[in-house]
């Protein structure tokens, strides 16, 4: 029974998210009901983690295993010949038989961007935060230097975050003024909190409006406390780039483990 | 009684087109209905030219007799509370009353977007041109040099283009390799044909896919006819992203004028 590891990307707009729920359509059902399509019966999928309604995906990892010998191109052109127009197979390969997309994943790449401009953009509004205020862009970028490392997030978890612990590791937070007037924030890490990349987003975004000093995304980290951060960015400025693997699963060390498996970015 | 000039930026996804037409909804009809609502009347609105049922605009140009004297923001802010999240008025200045958007007009600027990977992307489904087979973007490059100049573009116009000659000058036209999978296609010229820079994209893209040399894109356009070229490329790919002004109607001469007068793009 070969695994498969498929990378996908989706507009998350019309979705209730990636995790099937009762409400509406999620990426999940809809990619199970494809693959028993393609396969004649049901298998249950697995992804690196969820992705809120909304939020979009050009390298989503979902993984499950098939009950059929089929040429991958099944899994490429075959699936996404079956799958609607917003949600597509990017990439399929067979992996280990033990492969887990979230305890496997070295970490993860997000990017949330934001349109910045006057007048709202009916060509971004389902991809950007629209902000009409004037951002500082080098403030911002200032300010984002204190949320890379290796911290306790709990001032940008969610209240309903299921993480058993809010320690993670930001390899990289940068702010890029992208076209003149769009502005994207690219975060790499291990692993992500609830809602844990808006919350740095809608924090950044404050310093950018001026309305508090760079020095107090700092004061925010520390304290631990969610009321303290800015405000969750909304979700259609997110996008999951990438999910990163190595050969195996990452080393038990210094809890970098424990990162992916309590993954709820 | 203050002439407006509007710029405007649309997702013409949903759209039949620029032009009011029984079938469904334009963008020349909800603009008309929004401003029946600020100004309490109809008023007619002309624009720089028509865009296809699923082209965007960054910059298309509309142009109206307000039967009012408002500030400023109620053509903007105003405006952009009543018109659909598909469209918005990006800036708004008053202009003379002898301003015709289509025939001040000294030029425009579209571009042509290409996703050129081997699956379907769902987050350009409604942005770009989507081709699987790689292309030869310096092949492209190079063959987009034969097109630029003062022509008779009778091979890119279509068949029921009602323009009464085809002669225009394209100013530029670039070929960028944007970000590894993708290719913009960028045509700034007097005036444009109807379908031409949608007729040029499919040109240079059967170059691209290594179908035709480069220098048949000479004989295409030395042919004038409309058979030789290549196929039409889909609309959603498009956009017109500027139209530029000087302060008067630009002179007669060289028959510059009658490109404008006569656009169709």
């Amino acid at each position: 029974m070969p695994r498969l590891k498929l990378t996908l990307e989706y507009d998350g707009t019309r979705f209730v998210g990636w995790q099937a729920q009762p409400q509406g359509p999620s990426i999940q059902s809809v990619l199970e009901s494809a693959l028993e399509r393609l396969l004649g019966e049901r298998v249950p999928v697995e992804s690196a983690g969820r992705t809120d309604a909304g939020v979009h995906a050009e390298g989503q990892v979902a993984c499950f295993d098939s009950p059929r010998e089929l040429p991958m191109k099944a899994y490429t052109m075959g699936l996404n010949g079956i799958l609607p127009p917003d949600v597509a197979v990017v990439a399929a390969v067979e992996v280990p038989e033990s492969f887990d997309p979230r305890r496997w994943s070295r970490g993860k790449r997000y990017r949330y961007r934001v349109s910045n401009r006057r007048t709202r953009s009916p060509l971004r509004r389902t991809t950007h935060w629209e902000i009409f205020a004037p951002l500082d862009v080098e403030a911002m970028r200032r300010a984002a230097v204190h949320l890379v490392g290796r911290h306790d997030y709990s001032a940008f978890r969610a209240a309903d975050c299921q993480a058993k612990h809010a320690v993670r590791e930001i390899r990289s937070l940068t702010v890029e003024g992208t076209s003149g007037d769009a502005v994207s924030i690219v975060v790499e890490g291990t692993a992500f909190l609830k809602h844990m990349v808006r919350n740095l987003a809608g924090t950044l975004v404050e310093v950018g409006k001026g309305r508090r000093p760079e020095a107090w995304v700092a004061e925010v980290l520390a304290s631990k406390e969610r009321k303290r951060a800015g405000p969750t960015a909304p979700p259609q400025g997110l996008v999951l780039e990438e999910v990163f693997y190595g050969d195996g699963p990452p080393a038990r060390t210094a809890g970098r483990t424990a990162d992916a498996e309590e993954d709820e970015g």
